[in-house]
């Protein structure tokens, strides 16, 4: 499929969105329920116009992808589209494509989904489409191999030949001795190159099952309409008695900073990045994520943000400059500071006066319009989210693969609007620890 | 067991010694062969004194651990000295105590071994109570669980108060990114704890059989005498069918270079490391590992050795300088560099003079003196190392169980006499790439 967009493993590519420009905030009146087999399912009403956005969401990314089997994950992804007995080969998308929709899906550390946005009468085909390949998927020798090398030369454009994404993936390794979370969502190179049928179906089986799978509509429907397509369709699926195990590595503790560095010929502008191992939304305490979010924001969330302003604008030691909290996962995470040094500065410059920003604010304490303008923006930015059909439901899908439920989407502004200075400067001085990070270096031919 | 000597993995004590120190140049009539039920037998005779070292070798190491469960290898090493029915609890070992021997066991990356040295009229003693720990184990919870305790006792004492073995597990976490030569032989603290009893027999099933075992018997002894022995006592295991598996995840490529940083205030003396991933023997080319045998020895082996003279006596950077090569590996294995700073001197001006040091020996080539002299020591080592019964029955051992044979042991000072300067040196350009390499600084509290 030219026209996916599978996520792949840089920080930036990979990056979901925050929830700050995602959230629902204030939310409609948002419908949960379950089928008899498990399938979960979750209708966000919105009724502006008669479009309805159709995603099935299952709790498997490529954290979950079988030792030495890295990228099955989202090579299935793609396998997804080659067909099954009622709908051979293209004949999914290319309806889709007749009746005038759109359609996507990716693969990220935590989940894989599928989507498409069609005009309301067409749901219940989609859902019929979609219920019978989470089941009825045709896999010959004839159409995985050649999918595999697709595969293999979307890593080749996207990472291989971008020394920025080689390095993201050697900063990601390093961070993540034993996690999964350190390995490619792509894969690496020579262990897709193994791939075959079997892994393929043998991890379709394993978590293309109801209980595994999120149905989440969005648009102009009710939940009772979506209740009696569902059960028509994705009901119809055999139960297979309990959602499919995700057995994942835990991380050592972590006692020593990194550097990672890469020259190569094509860079031309150094960069800078420093990730740090945090708490995710799911494996903090309370409140913890949230701090870490609206943290983030201060530091480095736009052009009024302290990295940008003291590194850009006044001290001209850098051409960008921010930082971002990446609290959508199941486990342990990500906290990313980046930056652009401007010409003649060295990347040990750069990182040294990002540590005397952090070193600052630690000393000094949260500015409390600071605090106040972090809070509003990223809460207005939720409600500003609704706007938006396809990011809600991304964003209940994201949250409900990675630990959250709707309850805890839909209290997310609250939680933000509840903390104060010291919660940020508590989560600052324990996470921002130089001894959870690594810093990566991009610089030109050496 | 408190006089068991695990190997662990930090760098300096998991290192095997070098093959100068223990191969068997101009070799004994040694012989080889296999019993029925598939065990391997080697037999080295040495007639100089009525004592003989009876070793049983398996082909399985840390680096077999399942995902998950790291330190089971050695763990397992630790509850084989808990008894049979036949022998309980500690009667081998009060045994060979009684009789005035000695034992001892160790796991490393690539193989675990038990070993008795002692009066050769005991040998069939010997043999016959180590067959039966092979198959008749005795596990208990009660066993286990205090077991576990010590392991993870052992894991603080060496490691978790140890800067210096600390940032020797993360140089390997660093340097290996998906093979579990990453992973430290003792496992991590937090999947050490979670080992149980059906790990254990699990793991001692798969993995202690006669086709994954090898027997080396060393001393004064015939090899039709251990041939009867090993028949009346090994023999009598049944066979399993086939050797267990051993799954390794493999590399992806090395592009970017590695500094990790470990900070303590235990440290006294900086120091310095850096490792790079290069062919073991059993995947080198032709001649590429001997090769990095005597580049390490030119390089760093002992006070006439370039960095030893450069560094420490020449231009006083150092109060130590040194590299080894670890060839004695399944897979993709270690170069090591090391050093320590002089007063005043940083470990980044000690890490940049090593670099001149190489580029000085790329630059002007290998010295003929410095070759002749390198290969001479290294084949005499050899040749002496035959003096030492334990230590020729350690190096069959070594080898076979990380892909050589007893005739690659025999002809390796053939193969090192082989060598000429352009050897080395290509050895040196390909392999002393940055790149591919970790570097680790130990360093006082920040």
């Amino acid at each position: 499929m030219l026209d996916l967009t599978p996520e792949t493993s840089s920080p930036r590519a990979d990056r979901p969105a925050s929830p700050a420009a995602q959230n629902n905030a204030a939310a409609p009146d948002i419908s949960h329920f379950h089928l008899d087999n498990g399938l979960e399912v979750v209708v966000i009403p919105d009724l502006r116009a008669p479009i309805v956005t159709h995603m099935i969401w299952y709790r498997n990314g490529s954290a979950d992808d079988p030792a030495g089997k890295s990228g099955i994950a989202h090579f299935l992804e793609h396998l997804m589209f080659k067909g099954t007995v009622k709908y051979p080969n293209s004949a999914f998308s290319d309806l889709v494509s007749e009746l005038g929709g759109q359609e996507n899906a990716f693969t990220s550390n935590d989940f894989t989904a599928y989507f498409q946005r069609i005009a309301k009468e067409h749901l219940g085909r989609m859902m019929e489409m979609e219920a019978d390949r989470m089941v009825n998927l045709v896999l010959s020798d004839e159409v995985v191999a050649p999918e595999r090398d697709v595969v293999l030369e979307e890593r080749r454009m996207r990472t291989d030949t971008d020394p920025s994404a080689e390095l993201g993936e050697a900063v990601q390794a390093a961070l993540f001795v034993r996690h999964p979370y350190g390995t490619p969502v792509i894969g690496w190179g020579h262990e897709i190159e193994g791939l075959n049928r079997d892994d393929a179906l043998a991890y379709y089986r394993r978590f293309y099952t109801p209980e595994n799978a999120i149905l989440i509509v969005a648009g102009d429907v009710t939940a009772q309409e979506v209740r009696q397509l569902a059960e028509a369709t994705y009901g119809q699926i055999a139960a297979r008695g309990e959602a499919p195990q995700r057995i994942r590595a835990k991380e050592p503790p972590s006692r020593a900073r990194r550097l990672v560095t890469l020259n190569d010929e094509k860079v031309e502008q150094p960069a800078h990045q420093r990730v740090y191992l945090v708490p995710s939304y799911a494996t903090a305490a309370a409140g913890e994520g949230e701090a870490l979010e609206v943290l983030a924001h201060i530091l480095g969330g736009g052009p009024t943000s302290l990295l940008y302003k003291t590194l850009v604008v006044d001290k001209k030691l850098a051409v960008a400059a921010g930082a971002y909290y990446w609290g959508q996962a199941l486990d342990d995470s990500r906290f990313f500071l980046y930056g652009m040094p401007a010409e003649d500065i060295s990347l040990d410059e750069l990182d040294e006066a990002m540590d005397d920003v952090i070193a600052d604010l630690l000393r000094s304490g949260i500015d409390a319009q600071d605090l106040a303008r972090a809070k509003t923006r990223l809460v207005a930015d939720a409600i500003y989210s609704q706007d938006n059909q396809t990011e809600m439901a991304r964003w209940y899908g994201m949250s409900l693969t990675t630990g959250m439920n709707v309850a805890d989407v839909q209290a997310w502004p609250e939680r933000i609007e509840a903390l104060n200075a010291q919660d940020i400067l508590n989560a600052a001085t324990k996470w921002l620890d130089r001894r959870r990070s690594v810093t990566g270096f991009l610089l030109p031919a050496a």
